[in-house]
């Protein structure tokens, strides 16, 4: 057993070091490499995986709204960046700047995109003329930069993948219901596929996007206790249209300015399955977003038969995402990498098992093991997939709810934060000056303003004047 | 009729001129639009739509033989990418140079990824010990840049969407069936899906990969005679692995060196399609690869029952990728664009149709029109589609094999080449200074050694020298 204990001990311990324990499970689950540019990460076939799996899921999803699909390039002059001024100064300090093109300077220099608003302006300002070419409903899946001083797997990198939908519209009512519809198709997916509940809200005015009239979120708890922004959707209001021209004649021939959206959600989400799910054995996937959600993993496979009958099942649950580890290692060794990489389901099938016609069922999540009969396997193993992925989902959520607190008062605000690692609900008055002081008190930031809003108080939590709205907030990655 | 003249009127012919033609279908069909980067295109939802399918069944083909896909980062440190010097020259003056990041200059430039050999050796460098760990048969879907002075949509650009894959293998003769397996997956795909026939063989040297051994690829020809490079499948020996040290320690505890492949194919694809396919009313795509397949045209959709009609028909025909145009536009109009877009069959569904219990099959390729009951539409459906994909490949053979020529004697060569645009068969000698005189001479250069080798002659086309192999010649994009 000398080997799997290696393994095991390999990774920190979550409660000594969380921070340690995912950098621990990220490499040892084989999900990224580091590379040889600094901040910037490889994704390996375990990880990409995933990635492909929330990609077709979300896909699927976005086109069922209408949603299609185009590429822009990844380049954008400095003069398409300039042209919205909140946009500008809110990315120019982080991009990458390329200056020359083959041997020679370039005339204007070119910033690698860290978001696509300007190139889609510009392209609507070219395609959008009547009102029947709207909406515009267009989607990319690609890979931004910004140029970020720290940097963490998943969470945060000079380079990293994503999905980004623009959209323009004929009316101010139909973006806003667009901006709240993808909002609520992020977070659906997020708790049906990834079993991670979310907090919906409306970004503050310091934390929105820049450029945006109004920013909605989806925030995330994790296992310690820090909020994670898994997702945004951006209303612009008509401010992108004036500042690209992006106009069209509506019914009565009348010129008009569009109105817009876009919303985002990355390669970050990998990170949240992590720090929701995982524990100290790696990493712990939901069935839905699983590569592997089945491993079977011989014993004693140099009997005879064993390997035959292991061939013979993995056939029989073919309509499910299942492999056979039949290298040469022990099976002690193999249960440690499947857990390691989190797959939801192994099956441990011996030379006793065979003759008993039956088969063990061991669950990731609870290390529940379950007899059951090679007839009934098939459904049994639909059975356990779902209840890891309800449980999976039930469990974060009564993680989440135990973490948040109320906070009446500073005291008890700066108390809950340096104690109690968590959501804070506490009223705000809506002044920046508060949420800056808290920030700078507490080193919490505000998350979101819920969609569910709760009276919890009649004044500010910082400054005791008339609360406008309840604020979640917390520390956050 | 004004209107649809109009459409159809906006297209060059394609005998008139072709390279205009080409232009007009790119930009009525709506595939992409131009930027306001040099030489960067837009993929509009038409375009890419087919690039995904391309996307979605190439990607199955390769997960079929063990491939996975990873991402790396599409940045390459200047002294990664100077590690293999002919791999270097080949690539340095045509890199986008990022020489910035944020406010601050660079310690060291980073170029934007031409190709990834370099990235994919230094990971391999990392992660390879043992033989245990070999084959690694990796893949990315990226962009990638290259700073081409002209450029034309699809053909030459300078980002453009591609697969690269990369293999390490423990044996030469490993990498070697590697690299073959893939160019006959590619030439199987494009045969099979894009319907159009491929001739495989082997650069010369003249013509291969900066930095491999031997560079496999297949060529096609297209409407005008000229030959487009379609995709490319390198062998590199163990000449990477060399300069980057990737080494592996066999069963006998030896280190040795892997041998290396890469393969890849990119949007250009869809340029093949269209020069292959298209015709003056537009774009002709194959059923396999187009994104609607069917398009139902109501006749008179004002008439009661006629738009309900159209949308049960397409209920009927969901297993298809199927639409109704029910837009205010006329039918004529409707056709032109259906016919534009290349879809592969329109059914023209009117009162009278309706009445008969019948519709209207028009096939988008031989404009044939077919009247088929209602009651067996669907299985109609299924057999004109496998009929338009079987004779467009068909007709792209003959097209192709009526315009491939012998030629014996460089009048004979440079004959064909000024009055004949197509393939010329013509043996050669082996040496690169008769290849640079047919360039010179000709125009054309040297598309491959086929595979299926003829011995037209004993001598030299050019010099009269003992000829080694047999080459296809030809002008190309």
């Amino acid at each position: 057993m000398a080997k799997e204990k290696k393994l095991v001990e390999a990774i920190t311990s979550m409660e000594v070091d969380f921070a340690q324990w995912y950098t621990d499970v990220v490499k040892k689950a084989e999900l990224i490499d580091y590379s040889s540019v600094r901040g910037c990460m490889i994704l390996r076939p375990a990880g990409y995986a995933i990635w492909e799996n929330i990609q077709k899921q979300l896909d699927a999803s976005f086109k069922e709204t209408g949603v299609e699909n185009v590429y822009m390039p990844m380049f954008i002059p400095e003069s398409l960046l300039q042209k919205e001024k909140d946009h500008v100064e809110g990315f120019a300090p982080e991009v990458a700047w390329v200056t020359h093109g083959g041997l020679e300077p370039l005339q204007e220099r070119l910033c690698v995109r860290p978001t696509s608003e300007t190139l889609f302006c510009d392209f609507y300002a070219n395609i959008i003329q009547s009102y029947r070419d709207l909406p515009k409903l267009y989607n990319q899946w690609c890979s931004v930069v910004r140029w970020e001083k720290t940097t963490r797997p998943f969470l945060r990198s000079l380079e990293f993948l994503w999905q980004e939908g623009h959209t323009a519209h004929a009316t101010a009512e139909e973006a806003e219901e667009r901006t709240v519809q993808m909002l609520n198709l992020y977070a659906d997916f997020c708790e049906n596929v990834l079993a991670i509940p979310m907090v919906k809200g409306r970004k503050t005015d310091k934390e929105k996007f820049a450029g945006a009239e109004a920013t909605y979120t989806i925030e995330a708890l994790m296992h310690d206790g820090k909020a994670l922004q898994s997702g945004t959707s951006h209303n612009f209001g008509d401010g992108f249209a004036k500042a690209f021209g992006i106009q069209y004649t509506d019914k009565e021939n009348k010129l008009q300015y569009v109105h817009q959206t876009s919303w985002g959600m990355t390669t970050r989400l990998i990170g949240a399955v992590i720090m929701v799910h995982g524990d100290d054995s790696g990493l712990v996937l939901p069935p839905r977003i699983a590569p592997v959600q089945v491993m079977i993993i011989p014993i004693a496979q140099h009997k005879e038969g064993v390997l035959e009958k292991a061939a013979e099942l993995k056939e029989q649950l073919s309509s499910f995402s299942v492999k056979v580890d039949d290298s040469d290692k022990g099976p002690g060794w193999k249960f440690s990498e499947q857990e390691m990489r989190g797959i939801p389901i192994r099956i441990e099938l011996g030379p006793k098992d065979i003759e008993a016609n039956q088969a063990v069922i061991v669950r990731r999540d609870t290390r529940e093991k379950i007899v059951v009969s090679l007839d009934e396997i098939h459904s049994k193993v639909a059975e356990v997939l779902e209840a890891i992925q309800n449980d999976m989902l039930e469990r974060a959520r009564n993680h989440r709810d135990a973490h948040t607190y109320e906070a009446h008062s500073m005291e008890e605000f700066t108390d809950t934060v340096a104690n109690k690692p968590g959501f804070v609900k506490a009223m705000w008055c809506g002044e920046q000056a508060c949420e800056d002081e808290i920030k700078e008190k507490t080193g919490a930031t505000s998350r979101c303003m819920p969609f569910h809003q709760e009276h919890i108080s009649d004044t500010c939590v910082c400054c005791g004047k008339k609360a406008k709205s309840l604020v979640y907030w917390g520390k956050a990655y």
